[in-house]
C-alpha cells in the first residue's frame, strides 16, 4: 500500500507547524505510522542548504539563485525522506511544500512563478495529496510570528501588507488546485482548529 | 562595447586550467581587460555552493540534486561576476562551463543530458562566444590528473574507460555546437599549445 502525503501551508505566524505536530501525534494515536517533517530542509543535505539559504546578509541570493537552492534542497527532501516513506506505507505530514515556493519566491520577489512552476516540473514533479492551509487574519499572524523566538526572519520581516498579499495568494492557489486544498480557519484556540484538520484527514484517510 | 566569454573545456588533467591562466596573462599583455575565473565556483556564493557539493561522501547528493547546486553556483557567478564583466566590455576566460555539466552530470552519472539542458535554458541562458576544447589522450590526461594535488578527487577517481567515454563527449559537443568550439590538441609543451590557444583567441577577438 502506497502512503499519503499531507502538507500544511500558511502565513508566518497561522500556527501550521503546531497543527502539524498535533495531527501527526493524533494520527500516531489511531495506529497510522506518520512522519512529521519540515521544508526548507527536512532531511541532513536539505537542512545544509536551508542553512546556506538563509544564513548572513539577506541579499546574498538572487531570487533565482534561491530558488534553484530551495529546489535542490526539496529534491533531497523529497529523495531520502518522502518518497521512501510514501514506498513504506506510511503518512508524511509536512510543514510547507512546493506551495509556500510558488508564494514566497513565486510573489515576495519578483513574478518568479513561471519559472517556479518550470523548475518544479522538471526536478520535483510530486504533488501533495492533501493540503491543509491555515487561514488566519494577516495582523493576528504578524503579531504571533513577531512574539515567537527562532522565527526565520528572512521570511517574516516584511510587514503587514506583504502577510496580507501571501494570505491573499494562498487562498489563490486553494483555488487553483482545489482538488487537494482544505482551508482552515486558524483564528481560533489551537484546539479546535485540530480538531478540524483532524477530522478533514480522517475522512481523506478513509 | 559587450565583451566576450571564452570557456576551457577538456578532461581532467588536459591542462585547461594553465591555458586559462596563460591565455588570461595573454590578452592582458596585449591590453585586453581579462577576467580569468573558473568552475565550479567562481564567486563567493558559488564557492561556498562548491564546497557543499564537492566535500564529503561522494554519494552524498543525487545526480539530480547535485546539478540543481552546480546550476545554482553557476546562476550566482554569472549574475555575481560574469554578466556584469561582459556589460563593462571585458573579455572573461572560464575554466570550464555549462559543457562540464552537459558532459559530467549528463553521461557520467546516468542519462540526465534532456534535464541539464532544460535546466540550462530555463535558469542559465548564456553560452560562451568561444570555447576552446583542449584535447587529450585520455591515459595521458589520467596520469597527469592523478600525479597533481588538490584535485577533485569527485570527479578524477573515475579510471580509464570514464575518461575516454568523457573525451569522446567533449569531442561529440564539439561537434554539436561547432560555432563556438575550437579543438586544439593538447597532447603537446604547453608553450605550442598556449601559442596555438592565443593565436584562435585573438583572430576569433579581430
Amino acid at each position: 500500500m502506497t502512503g499519503r502525503f499531507i502538507t500544511f501551508e500558511g502565513i508566518d505566524g497561522s500556527g501550521k507547524s503546531t497543527q502539524a505536530r498535533l495531527l501527526a501525534d493524533a494520527l500516531r494515536a489511531k495506529g497510522h505510522d506518520a512522519v512529521l517533517t519540515r521544508e526548507p530542509g527536512g532531511s541532513p543535505g536539505a537542512d545544509e542548504i536551508r542553512r546556506l539559504v538563509l544564513e548572513g546578509d539577506p541579499d546574498r541570493w538572487s531570487a533565482e539563485t534561491e530558488l534553484l537552492l530551495f529546489t535542490a534542497a526539496r529534491r533531497d527532501h523529497l529523495e531520502r525522506l518522502i518518497e521512501p516513506s510514501l514506498a513504506a506505507g506510511k503518512v508524511v505530514v509536512c510543514d510547507r511544500f512546493a506551495d509556500s515556493t510558488r508564494m514566497y519566491q513565486g510573489l515576495s520577489r519578483g513574478d518568479l512563478r513561471a519559472k517556479v512552476d518550470a523548475l518544479h516540473d522538471l526536478m520535483i514533479g510530486r504533488e501533495p495529496d492533501l493540503t491543509i492551509l491555515i487561514d488566519m487574519d494577516p495582523a493576528t499572524g504578524l503579531a504571533r510570528a513577531k512574539g515567537r523566538n527562532g522565527t526565520e526572519e528572512r521570511f517574516e520581516d516584511f510587514g503587514l501588507d506583504l502577510q496580507a498579499k501571501m494570505r491573499a495568494g494562498f487562498l489563490a492557489l486553494a483555488k487553483e488546485f482545489a482538488p487537494r486544498f482544505r482551508v482552515i480557519d486558524g483564528d481560533r484556540p489551537p484546539e479546535a482548529v485540530a480538531a478540524e484538520v483532524e477530522a478533514v484527514v480522517l475522512k481523506a484517510l478513509a
